[in-house]
Parts: structure tokens; sequence; C-alpha cells
């Protein structure tokens, strides 16, 4: 089969790598920067590679997306007459039903979209981010629709399966956007929220230990994709932060009150709650 | 010189062996567990250690007290006849203001408390969470008082570059506690507020990435050590998480309004900063 990966990024790269090495599709590379390709052609990253995505798309019997959210919709209208009969979709980004409600409406007729949101950021950009073994241990997420044919998204799951994904689980769009509003769009909205605090000051690292530095790593954030997944996830995201605040808020009313009782209760908790997971 | 250490804990032994290798002074150790001092002996983690601290303290040219805030002063007041005269105590608790308010009146005649702060805080509870290179690279902070003798605040400033700190920064009480409710009791009062919030869940794990599990690390808490410290340094932390919570409403309000260009200069501002820092 051949897969053709769009956009060679540190996640489209690191797919195109491990996928080289552990799986037999003949993989294409389409990138809009001429350097890259011929990178990712030196370095036996991809089989062949092209900038002009319109001669090779009709190859593909899986296209995988690696674009911000707002390109994919209007990726798939941009090249609609250039798609095989049967070609399967996917994407990488990290919100769902968004995005669903805007592609859906543009699918090929006879194509497949199984949704995929790999749990592997990444602080670096572009080609030099990637790396063979980045998927290793990492989760990913499968949001199927109802008109996903069951073997594709067999298909889908396999590509991740080889790319080194650990554990791959399928859940509802709504789920999905809920729980990642949760564990990644809140982490990163309380990293870029501290570090604007009024009280950031070029001192400041006088004063920092390891939590400090762990916690702001996610605030050095890439602005257009995060603005996207932030906005694209509005509701979910405003309702978890609304569940955070409300815990905030009680471990302030201990403080206030100087309850040493319901703030050992309150901090038992967590404590409790983080050593079942890890 | 004789140092005596109170506490051998994963501070004050990682004190212990770190001195012992290098510096010249005479390390006694004193701790309240007999199998932890026996232990201490026999790696020669100290010259000498016993339970019975009336036997030892008037030994002690410097005395260094690795215990919880709360049992700071009431450990002097216990002692107050064994000191020697002119010794030179010094802490290592994580606020400030609270404790010198608290130890000043009991601090016997003739004797220095030499306030300091070792950055590098510990998961690991006892002397098996000790190293000798715990606190290579880290900061440590002094917080000097009107009635310190300069000769001694430089004594425990030697000791501890002896012991591997890379930076150590004088600063008064009052900005110790304000950047520290800053720099580190937000980051705590932020991860345990998410890991107690109600969305927290036995699926939770399939869904996180590495920000999550790093956000949440310090939420694994001492919850005896961490309630005292928030409580003693109140008034600075809810002004510190009234800070945060303005800038969390800025970002909130601009995804209420989906306001691209306010989310993007917000996002932008956060990574400015935290790329000047790292």
């Amino acid at each position: 089969m051949t897969l053709a990966i769009v956009g060679l990024g540190a996640i489209g790269g690191s797919f195109a790598m491990s996928l080289m090495k552990n799986s037999s599709e003949h993989i294409i590379g389409i990138d809009i920067d001429e350097r890259t390709i011929e990178y990712a052609r030196k370095e036996q990253i991809i089989h062949e590679g092209t900038t002009r995505a319109e001669d090779v798309l009709g190859q593909a019997d899986i296209i995988m997306l690696t674009l911000y959210p707002s390109q994919v919709a209007p990726y798939i209208e941009k090249y609609k007459s250039y798609f095989k009969k049967g070609v399967v979709f996917t994407d990488v980004t990290g919100i769902k039903t968004s995005i669903i409600k805007d592609v859906t409406p543009v699918l090929p007729d006879q194509s497949d979209f199984v949704f995929a949101h790999p749990m592997r950021g990444s602080e670096k950009k572009g080609i030099s981010g990637a790396s063979i073994d980045k998927f290793g241990g990492a989760n990913a997420l499968i949001t199927p629709i109802p008109s996903n044919r069951t073997e594709n998204i067999e298909k889908v799951e396999d590509l991740y399966q080889k790319a080194g994904f650990t554990t791959i689980t399928r859940v509802t769009p709504e789920k999905h956007d809920e729980q990642i509003a949760y564990v990644s769009q809140l982490m990163h909205a309380l990293s870029v929220s501290v570090v604007n605090s009024e009280q950031a000051s070029d001192d400041t690292l006088l004063f920092a230990g390891n939590s400090f530095k762990e916690l702001t790593r996610i605030a050095d954030i890439n602005v257009d994709l995060w603005s996207e997944l932030f906005l694209h996830n509005k509701d979910a995201l405003l309702e978890t932060i609304q569940s955070f605040e409300n815990e905030l808020d009680e471990f302030k009313s201990a403080l206030k009150e100087s309850d040493e009782d319901k703030l050992k209760a309150f901090l038992s908790r967590a404590r409790n709650q983080r050593r079942e997971w890890f």
C-alpha cells in the first residue's frame, strides 16, 4: 500500500521515519518546503517526495494529513479531484468534534476519514524535531465516526502500532475533547498564565527550583497552533477551567480560614490520586 | 569547627554527605531514629551521631536544623541550656518571615541565627532520599536579619558552597516569601488542584501526555510539611494566586470572545518570557 504523509514536520517526519523502518508501506512525503523534501529524500526518511501534491496524491491509499486544524478541510477541498477512489484520510490534530464538523461536508464520495490524535507533542518544529523513536511509549486516540469502515479504522491503528505507540484507544469525539481539555489544554493554559503573572521578573530564576522549570516548559508554546486548538475546543476548555477553579477555590478557602484539617484533607486527596495514577 | 546537623533526612543527609567530602567540618548527626544514626555512621555520612541531642549540642559551633517550620522554635527552647556561647544556627525551611518571627524571641543570648533556604526539594523522604550530589547546580537563598553578624552569614554561605550550591543569593525575608509563593508554592497549589478536579478519573492516563505527568508530579506532596509551608506564608500565597488568576481570567476572556488576536498576544507574551528565562 501507498501512504502519503502531508507535512514533514516533527510529527509527520517521525511517522515517516518509524514507518519506513517498521512497515512495508510505500511512503510518499509531501511538503511545501523543497529543502525539507530534499533532506527527507537524502536521509531516506521517505521513499519519494515532492512539493507538488497534485502529482502524487492519486497514488495514495492512505493520506495522513499532519496539518493545523484550520488547514485540513481546505486541503481536502483543494485537491478533491485528485484522490483515489476509496482513499482513507487520517489527521493528527489535537481536537476532534470541530474538525469532524468541518471536514465531513467536504469529504469526497467513496473516501473515508479516520480521525486520530497522536499524544506526543513537540516543542521542536520542522523535520529537525522528528525522530525515529518519537512515539515509543506514547498514547494515541482514535475517534471513530459512524460512517467509518472498520477495516479503515484498523488500518490506521496498525500504522500507529508500527510507529511505536503503546496504547491506542478508541473514544468518542466528545469524550476526546473533554479529556484533552483537561489533561493537555488546561496544563498549557495554566503554564502560560503562570509565566504571564505580574510577579514574573528578571530575578525569578534566582528563586526557582525544578517545579517552576518543569511547569513552565510548555509555556514555550507554538502560538499559531495552540490558539487554533484552544479556540476549536472553547466550550470543553472553559468547562475544564471552571472545574479546576472550583478546586483552587477550595484550596484558597482552607488557606484563608487557616483550616489545617481541611487543607491536609485536600492535599492528601491529591497525593493519593497522583500515586494511583503513576 | 563542629557542625551539628539536626535531622538526617533527604536534606540533612545530603548536607552531611557533601560536607563530609568537601569541607573540613567535624560533622555530628542528630536524629530521633536510632536506625538512621546507625546507617549514617556505618556509611560514613557523619563523623559521629546520636539520638541524644543533649549529649552533643554543646560541642557544635554551627547547628543546622533540618526540621519542619513549626519545630524550629520549640527545638531551640527545649535545648536552650545546652548550646555553646556564640553558636550559629541555620535552618532549611521554605518560608522565612513567619519563622523569623517565631524564632527571634526564643534565641539564646550570644547566639546568631542565619536563616537559609536550600532550593532543592525532594519527593523522597528520609536518609534514603539523600545523595552526595543532591545540591549540584541548585540555588540557595539566605535571608539575613539585622542582628546577624556578617562572618556568620559568610560561614553559612561557605557551607552551602561546599555542599554544591551554584547560586547563593541574599534577599530580604519579605522578598523571599513573595517570590517563593510564586515560583514554588503556586506550582504546588496548581498541581494539587488539577489532580483534585472532578474530571480526574481512572481513564485519565489514557489521554495524558508528558505535560500532565510533569505538571502533576509535585501533587505527590508531603502533606504535613506543605500544609505548614502554605499556612506560614498565607498572605503572600493568596496574593500570588490572585495575580495568577488575573492572567487566567485574561486567557478565559480571550477564549470566550473567540478573540484570536488577544489570545495570540497572550500566548506570545508567555512564550517570549519563557524563552528569556531558559
